[in-house]
């Protein structure tokens, strides 16, 4: 398969979730036009991110959203469940592993980590809250691929590296700072003071 | 001012933790080429983005890190703190609200709000969780123009809706949902699926 642009892949999860919420509201079929006044996309972007991918959309009659959704799911590799490890229990390592989001989406968070005595051993929801010194055994058994990085940020880049070694190959950082990773290896930011700074230049 | 496109402006944050954290370390000048590394974008990117607003760099000695770490706050207007509105109290909200990490970026959590009749009235460090009642009137009194909206993506349209009525201009949603807002208001998602989404296809 040819080299997509990552920004183009960056834009399908926004596809998927503007897709399914029209999926929700009863809707069967939508138009490049109406998906991109939905996402903040012109419709010829649109049309061209999912030609990358074959044939979608008929001319006059648009795209049928529970096809393209299938399509999406199978393309961004989440008509599946994935297993994710959240490491560090502080107020956001809670909200995530709480969060009742994940499980229609691909997603199913499968182990906690935390190194403070007193949380590990703790129950969260249905999970025991482990040691991180059990991290890279623990991930490696289970085969685990993604994990969510919700610790301070003077360990995220310690505990990345034994995410990494452990054979993760994908990390959500909520921690804010830039963390060097192998090719191959990828990283999403989470930082809200970051996302917050990108409006502020605008605000008059 | 000439118009500077959102992809450079969205990459200037992530420069500014970066230049952030070296100078946390001690360090006083970097180049675009050690910057470039630290944050996944190319040296020439670098020196083409922030071309754009001045003359920072100096051939051969490089960047003054304490120096671009003013300039860039001064262009992205955090060289202030902004109040911040905190929209639905549920882990999330809790999270945010408790979060250490505005203070020091540009912003001050400032007034919190949920429906829930539980809620209302509660201390949640040293605020009190008002009723989403009183969110317009309240909010327009203070000038608050930066909202977190960690309402339930059912409500999250409704309440963006009211934030803007009262004169909110950039709104950080943790809502799974894509929002439809006037011109001059600014949307950024801090959705973790969409993020998690975005790399499974690399995932082999």
């Amino acid at each position: 398969m040819k080299e997509i642009p990552d920004i183009i892949i960056g834009r399908l999860p926004v596809y998927l979730r503007a897709l399914r919420h029209m999926r929700s509201q009863g809707k069967q079929t939508t138009s490049s036009q109406e998906l991109g006044e939905q996402v903040g996309v012109s419709a010829a972007q649109i049309r061209k991110d999912l030609s990358q991918f074959g044939e979608f959309g008929k001319q006059g009659t648009g795209y049928n959203i529970p096809f393209l959704v299938d399509k999406l799911r199978e393309i961004l590799k989440v008509n599946r469940a994935w297993d994710v490890a959240v490491v560090g229990m502080g107020d956001m390592g809670h909200a995530i592993a709480r969060y009742q989001g994940f499980s229609d989406r691909g997603f199913r968070v499968a182990m906690l980590f935390d190194n403070d005595p007193a949380k590990i051993g703790q129950q969260l929801g249905e999970f025991v809250i482990r040691d991180t010194r059990e991290l890279k055994a623990a991930i490696q058994q289970a085969g685990i691929r993604i994990a969510m990085l919700c610790v301070p940020a003077t360990a995220a880049q310690d505990v990345a590296n034994q995410l990494i070694e452990a054979g993760v190959r994908a990390i959500l950082n909520y921690a804010p700072i830039n963390l060097s990773v192998p090719a191959g290896v990828r990283v999403q930011y989470l930082d809200p003071s970051t996302a917050l700074q990108r409006m502020t230049y605008y605000i008059k």
